[in-house]
């Protein structure tokens, strides 16, 4: 059986992604990154949902990568930017992106897959309902599966690492479709950038406005929001 | 003044990378980063480094790699290989690889360069003299500095990151030679990968060993031997 390393967020993407690994016919280790991230609830779903889903393992690790004034995720005093549910979307990279941060959680994940000896990686990073970060478009990911077969014994050995993003050209409402199809219990993720203490989500910021164009394009309810744990 | 980001260990090769980068004109940031090597003596050197050398600034950040049986730089239950002075090099990729260690280094000096508004990297990575790490290669350094211009802002806006590696095709001969004409005080410097608890070193390590060859071909005394530093 393969073994596969998987970054699992707590949010409805890496949770579909996750699936989808299982799906494949991977052993899965899921690894969920704490880099400073003012809401950490988010990632407090990821032990369940990985265990939910059969994952053979989770674990967290940590990176101190905040910089003050560097990213609305990551600074207490940059407010996470809030829009009414139909505002257009906005041009240009968002008050959210935290530089190079795929960069920095895709590294560790190559790092614990090649110390375990797994090969493939999986990663929730969708380019089509996405927020304009630059680290969220297919040549990024291209990008990094050249680097990670330089980086690596496999690039020495012949074994080759292979990053896979299946979401990475789908609409959020297929996500939302494939997530049902696969049995994740969406009502277990939760997406926004800024809930409050209780894990309620604001329902403004870009990713409540995502998640919920998502569920509403499919046509389906948000289990989230009927449990409130979104 | 451009800012530059240095990657600074408390060894020989990054502290002259140092020296290159103000040498240059930079405005250097120095970062040291703490990823569970179980010899943390080297890296407490690098504050003083980065302070007589003139950096503009220096910080630790910290990162949890560490893997039970990944490598002999962070598994207490793995010894670091240990040979005699002459004894030839082993082939293959040894026991103190650390699982794409210099990937997540590099990727947390991406992402404090960008939150600096940095667009200089500089890592003292050697190819010559190295220990047969993978990446330590050329062609692990372009394909890092590819992914850079695709995973940040920069890649959207059109700026770009140079990773500069000015030791890369040294031998670490001239490598002594330039630190000593560059004014690096060597004998803060510390390059074994297990120092007894005071500092001094094993002299058996591969990196022990590669740098006396250093001092040896260039006919100069190890100043860090005459103190007891290194």
């Amino acid at each position: 059986m393969r073994r596969a390393v998987i970054l699992l967020s707590g949010g409805m993407d890496s949770a579909t992604t996750l699936a989808l690994a299982l799906r494949e016919g991977f052993e899965t280790h899921a690894l969920s990154v704490r880099y400073g991230q003012k809401n950490s609830l988010e990632l407090e779903r990821a032990p369940l949902i990985a265990r939910i889903l059969g994952s053979a393992s989770h674990r967290f690790a940590s990176v101190e990568l905040a910089v003050p004034g560097a990213s609305a995720l990551t600074d207490a005093r940059i407010p996470v930017p809030k829009e009414l549910p139909d505002a257009p979307p906005r041009s240009g990279i968002p008050l959210t992106y935290v530089p190079a941060r795929n960069t920095v959680l895709l590294s560790m994940a190559l790092s614990y897959a090649e110390a375990l000896g797994a090969q493939d990686l999986f990663v929730g990073i969708n380019a089509v309902d996405f927020s304009g970060y630059p680290d969220c478009r297919p040549a990024f990911l291209e990008a990094f599966e050249t680097l990670a077969n330089v980086a690596t014994r496999a690039g020495v050995e012949g074994s080759l690492f292979r990053i896979h993003a299946p979401l990475l050209n789908m609409t959020k409402a297929e996500i939302v479709r494939a997530a049902v199809a696969l049995g994740v219990d969406l009502g277990s993720t939760l997406s926004c950038y800024d809930p409050d203490p209780g894990g309620h989500p604001c329902g403004a910021c870009d990713a409540c406005r995502i998640r919920a164009r998502g569920f509403r394009d499919a046509g389906i309810p948000d289990p989230g929001l009927k449990s409130g744990n979104v």
